[in-house]
């Protein structure tokens, strides 16, 4: 089975809607209903948690019987379960809909068979069409999926031989101005950005993402984890966005940040912080900023990360060594057989 | 001036010469003569320490006044000095020669100075021909002659979080195959390798320069510095070369080591020995190989290296960051206004 011109177009042109769609706890969806000769009959997208979905909010702009035998061109495949809202399936079955083509499979367990149901049916359902972009646009959300959990990102920079600091806990500047500024655009990047109650204390950081003395349009929402007080006249305080402070486990926080919506976690430190999220195997992407220079002594990057012996060691998969300045960026993602 | 094409020709017949020679505590040098009309009258090259200088070596097989009016090609410049021989500047002088062409200045204090007597003397003096190629062949001694002792370079490898081992201690291997060739490759092209008791003691380890099973033509010679007994049977007594043992200052050590015509020092660690020649200045250049595997834990690759504030940092220069299968080779020197 192939898809006709005009159904591709309207790929095209769903994947453009879903982009007005919020970024959180649900995927950025779009959909487009056309008539049996390829004209468009109405558009919609999903605006967000416990509002319609795509396609029901593109039926919904159509007079009853006017999608009998349309068809019904959607960037993710149609839900098939019950939630806040109906299952989208069975709301293009009963408008009537005849044949659907979507981009990406839905990969929840609860919501997935949409295209069986479909099927079943009677429908003609067509999959994978524009797919890649459509992963590129929510991918961070499918990554929520796969792994039940946000994203984590965990950052850090330190001298060559692996330190935070010198003796005294002087750090201001280890790593170069493009090193920083690599920081801040991935910091705008991200859903969320972490730090522990050390480093607050310590470093009064602003934890917003900045383009040279400018704000990025988008920041990440600060979050403080430990069992310290942050203090009332600190600069977290005055983020954009309010502060969320936990004090519990990592795991906890996690789940927490997920059901706020939150996709992209990026964990700034202190040491102790990010040794505690590799530890638990919650580190996905590791970004290890390398200055030219040595400092010796004992504020380490990295603390205690329960490897005891050698066999155990977190394995590492660079995907690239990048150079800022004279600095060096590791990136890189545990390798697999050591992560599962 | 310029350089006729037989001066040019003997330039390249005196470096060949020049190789001849044994590498130690004086350069190598080579040295043609030639008649006034452009014929090779004589060759000679240095044989090591005690022995004629390589004009000397040439003079020496030709009659008495057969150098009146000669050309003499010299790679280096004909001394100034007496020391175990008289100065060669002399030599030439007494000999008739009448012109001299050579291709590095002297760098030596005691010994500089001859082409000036030359001069002083009649002798027409030309300098810089294929300086290029004579630098290469005896950069290193002329490192020694800059540095007032062997050019050392300290080589670690590491976790990417500066580990140098587990907390058990286990270790082999951090870094991968093509890491461990090029560290072999680079032991063979020093003059001697040097390790702390306490590496001997954990790792008994060969010291010799290996092509796979193969030992490389050239062995450094093993040297190791500390209070506690070599065993034995330690590996290290096996060794092509016999072992030098220390338990002095590394001034002492480096001076030692000179004096025995060692030019390029390669310190293999362990940590606590790599943190001294850093500590005391005594880092040239600086080979970190950096594994992609976290480790955490108390096993540094570094530890005291007399750093207390981010001011005092040892700030490098990096020369190059070299991937070695998924290693990386971080090859630094000391950055220049730091180092002085």
């Amino acid at each position: 089975m192939t898809v006709t011109e005009a159904e591709r177009d309207a790929m095209s042109r769903a994947l453009a809607l879903a982009a007005n769609g919020p970024r959180g706890l649900n995927p950025q969806v779009g959909a487009v209903i056309l008539s049996p000769s390829g004209e468009i009959l109405s558009e919609g997208w999903h605006h967000g948690a416990g509002t319609p979905h795509a396609e029901v909010d593109a039926l919904s702009k159509l007079a009853p019987g006017a999608a009998q035998g349309a068809t019904a061109i959607v960037t993710l495949e149609p839900c098939n379960h019950t939630g806040r809202t109906g299952p989208c399936a069975q709301a293009l079955i009963d408008a009537g809909v005849g044949r659907v083509v979507y981009a990406l499979d839905d990969p929840g367990e609860k919501s997935g068979g949409g295209a069986e149901r479909m099927r079943a049916a009677g429908v003609d359902v067509q999959s994978g069409e524009q797919q890649d972009a459509a992963r590129a646009l929510i991918g961070d959300w499918l990554a929520v999926q796969r792994l039940g959990r946000p994203h984590v990102t965990v950052k850090w920079a330190q001298s060559l031989d692996g330190r935070a600091a010198a003796s005294d806990g002087t750090s201001q500047w280890i790593t170069g101005p493009a090193a920083r500024a690599d920081v801040h655009a991935r910091r705008a990047a991200s859903d969320a950005i972490v730090v522990g109650t050390g480093t607050v204390l310590a470093d009064d950081p602003s934890l917003t993402a900045r383009d040279g003395d400018a704000l990025y349009p988008s920041q990440p929402v600060p979050v403080v984890i430990g069992s310290r007080e942050t203090p009332a006249d600190a600069a977290v305080r005055r983020h954009p966005h309010a502060p969320l402070f936990y004090d519990g486990d990592l795991a906890g926080v996690l789940e927490d940040l997920r059901e706020r919506g939150v996709q992209r976690v990026f964990v700034e430190g202190g040491p102790t912080l990010a040794s505690a999220f590799l530890a638990q195997g919650f580190a996905d992407e590791i970004l290890a900023y390398l200055a030219p220079v040595l400092l010796g002594g004992d504020r380490l990057a990295l603390t205690d990360i329960g490897v005891g012996t050698i066999a155990d060691a977190r394995r590492l998969t660079i995907d690239e060594w990048l150079p800022l300045g004279t600095d060096l960026l590791a990136i890189a993602h545990p390798t697999q057989e050591e992560s599962d």
